[in-house]
């Protein structure tokens, strides 16, 4: 999976493209970690950044809601749309204010949003969607009836125009700053999991799966 | 601080208005606690939506960069931005798939930029990201050089038009799907820190302070 994604005109890096890489491998495993989107659109000349939950089969990003939406009723008309999906993977705390960044992987991905109208793909999707947050929970819920797949929009967008940007390790100091004595390196950060909560109507016989108690992003290979 | 900021027509929450807050309090509270921002812009009719870092101090919110920056460029211009923050909270693991849902705390600010051009101002915005980072660190490190503050675009945006959105607590299922046996809840997530990395050149008279071996988010109290 060495295959490199040609960088458009709009996904060409421009700031500091040492840390730009247009691999699809990598592309794919910081969408696959994510869990929330962030869909750039324009609407009446301004500009909105929606957070929203995502899944991706294959070369193509799903987004889904509410035939309600300002969001999707707006992107379903084909415009221009951003989607951007970050990871914090941690602190970088240098000897001087100037040098002090994060670590990150991130996603931009541009294109047009096109209405999933074919019930096959339609539900291939809502099942990237639960099987994104966690594999396997496709097969144990109840699947979505007629009103509630009608009840739901799903968008798609292709990851043909899509650049990952990458920071990672240590601070870069000036070199005349090596000498102060403060503590200098990273935090790492990542989003972890915490005692899962049962729901209050969870019958009392039902124990707390091991995938569940122990929860890890991410829970996708890559494809 | 139970003051609220009147919605303007574009931040009024459209979908499930009741996950709306208007309230400074929250507003701040969200604000302090993220670490990354994904501000939107339009460029050439097109959206962008670039993750970068912030910092807040009391009503304004501070983005920072090089002038080599396209996104600083523009946006310098004063047109229009959306910057949304977003953290996520949990998983919420419903009996069917259409009712899985996420918990989440964003804010949504609207408005123009404006370029930081007083030196005061600038130095304290330049405060606002590092302690935003970590607390009381601005301090104990070197502070921008004057090539450095001339080196540095700070841009600030009015946090006049900003709403919030929050979802908290356990699935809401169909009535009839409470009976299937599939366990139910909410996986609560946290953005985690791991053992500090030590600087390689780090003196090794230097220990890790007890502010980065125990970092937790937020940092900062609401103003």
């Amino acid at each position: 999976m060495t295959q490199q994604k040609a960088p458009s005109q709009r996904t060409t890096v421009k700031r500091v493209p040492q840390r730009a890489d247009y691999e699809h491998h990598t592309i794919y495993q910081i969408l696959d970690e994510g869990l929330v989107c962030h869909v750039g659109f324009v609407a009446d000349g301004q500009p909105f950044v929606i957070p929203t939950a995502y899944g991706r089969v294959e070369d193509t990003l799903y987004i889904h809601g509410s035939p309600a939406s300002r969001m999707l009723r707006t992107l379903q008309q084909g415009i221009d749309v951003c989607v951007t999906v970050t990871l914090i993977d941690g602190l970088v705390l240098a000897r001087s204010a100037f040098h002090h960044s994060m670590n990150y992987r991130s996603v931009v991905v541009f294109g047009k949003a096109t209405l999933v109208e074919n019930a096959e793909q339609k539900l291939t999707a809502l099942k990237a969607f639960t099987d994104h947050v966690i594999l396997g929970r496709w097969e144990k819920v109840r699947s979505p009836s007629r009103q509630e797949l009608a009840g739901t929009i799903v968008l798609s967008l292709p990851l043909t125009e899509a650049s990952a940007k990458i920071r990672t390790g240590s601070p870069l100091d000036d070199e005349a700053d090596y000498q102060i004595p403060v503590w200098a390196g990273e935090i790492p950060l990542k989003l972890t999991a915490a005692t899962p909560i049962n729901d209050s109507r969870l019958d009392s016989s039902i124990q707390v799966p091991v995938n569940i108690s122990n929860y890890t992003r991410p829970q996708t290979g890559v494809a």
